[in-house]
């Protein structure tokens, strides 16, 4: 709609781009979302209709016009590969770089993907199609430091603290050698995110969902819409709330919402979804959320 | 580009809507047009680039959702079918309409297609890819009404004479039967539009902007970047405006140009093609041509 892009998510993370669904018109949001293409490391995409994946082309075309561009990974549902690959053949674009495929497949591990940052965890859903969701989790961070602790071996405080903090052993004033271990906390765990559009509840929605940092996650019917959600295999802001709040999420965004709401009926939609969930806001055009760590 | 949609040419006549090219985002733009897809009879495609065709099975699926859609007809370059077949086939998605296919091919006549308003002709350009211009002509105009040979033939001014602007024959005060042959000059020409992008220059060109009204045409560089169209099979605004003034275009639009080019540049580049042909402007965002009747 000339008031709302499809859905689809960007995960930002040290520069990295994680995307999450690319249907028509999601190449115009990374670049006025001043995202771009450049970091774009992996495209997970949820099932094989066109608002979640006809965008894929232009934004594999669009990477393919940076310098040296990085290699990119794409996760989907079994077909996705035919399809970026049948496209490519009757379009006859040109890739200059690596585009690695994993499709989901039955019997497939949980852990679909991971590198030095996160891990992708993925789950079929329940849509009138195969579709998946999604869970990204950034990995642990080191323990918090312990100055007390860094005094006590006598590690005098200036950069060999610093040392440790990133992880690395030192010699103290005594001259034993004090590793990071025994200065640092238990490792912290990262932010975790999760996306889920496209499906009705089902039980795998609460294993993506479970205590993360923040759940995009769909809300596309008023409850007052229901038999619309119920027939084409959607889920109501309700539902998506509810779902949210009992997973343990800290935050829900409800997202893919209906073209048969406008801007206006926002409010009315976020009404519906906060008496499941306080912490459940709808997604707006464009929105960027900073995860904060938890404490 | 946030700024500038792909080149797409909509020709709207007596609510019927012939449109040229559909890359991604172009059913944004007939929204935003508000002339939607309700009266899309027939989608001319130029050539099989992600940026002329990527659009096409969104316009097909929104179409889709209209009640009763009437049949709409693509024309298009070799491999036009089996693009959309193909993406229909993997995306799953149903079409409530019958959607007819003319391919160009060797030896196919100048004249693509005809219905009740329009003819369209098709002729090869010269691109990196084989590409195909367009023409459409509405149909010949009955010849103006002769006011006073109606009242040589004793036809009362009223009703009779509606009828016969009309093309009927009536019956005047003498008794006589009178057609409107009779009453009408020479049938008038009906409005021409060229839609040309994606071409070097070429002979084929003029032929399909000889003459009319207005000619959408190429203007993708500066003429001091010209080596970049000759690399890459395209046209300069001076290339654009020099051919349609030569062919005798009332007015000339450039088009598809370039996205190094900011909405701060198309100054520069209407200077550039005006220098060549004063009737020439470079095309704008969602712009209306209202194409007068020649007199």
């Amino acid at each position: 709609m000339p008031y709302r892009l499809l859905t689809s998510l960007a995960v930002r993370l040290e520069g990295e781009i994680y995307l999450f669904d690319a249907g028509e018109g999601t190449q115009l949001g990374l670049k006025k979302a001043r995202l771009g293409v450049r970091g774009l490391r992996l495209i997970g995409v949820s099932h094989l209709h066109a608002d979640h994946c006809l965008g894929l082309p232009g934004i594999l075309m669009l990477k393919a016009q940076m310098e040296n561009p990085a290699p990119l990974t794409i996760l989907g549902p079994p077909g996705i590969e035919e399809f970026v690959l049948q496209n490519q053949k009757i379009m006859e674009f040109f890739l200059n770089y690596p585009v690695r495929f994993i499709e989901w497949c039955e019997g497939s591990p949980e852990l679909a993907y991971e590198d030095e940052l996160v891990r992708i965890l993925w789950n079929p859903l329940q849509h009138t199609r195969f579709c998946l969701g999604f869970r990204l989790e950034e990995r642990e961070r080191p323990g918090k430091f312990d100055p007390a602790r860094a005094q006590a071996f006598r590690v005098p405080k200036g950069p060999l603290w610093g040392k440790l903090q990133r992880g690395e052993s030192v010699t103290g004033e005594t001259g034993a050698v004090i590793t990071a271990q025994q200065v640092l906390g238990a490792p912290r765990r990262g932010r975790h995110v999760a996306y889920v559009v496209d499906t009705r509840p089902t039980k795998s929605i609460y294993r993506l969902s479970k205590d993360v940092d923040i759940a995009f996650i769909e809300g596309m019917f008023l409850p007052e819409d229901s038999h619309h959600a119920e027939a084409k295999g959607h889920m109501t802001v309700t539902d998506g709330a509810r779902i949210a709040r009992r997973a343990g999420a800290n935050r829900a965004v409800l997202v893919h919402i209906s073209p048969r709401y406008g801007v206006e009926e926002l409010d009315s939609l976020e009404a519906a979804a906060k008496q499941q969930f306080s912490e459940a806001t709808m997604g707006r055009e464009l929105e960027i959320y900073v995860v904060p760590y938890a404490e």
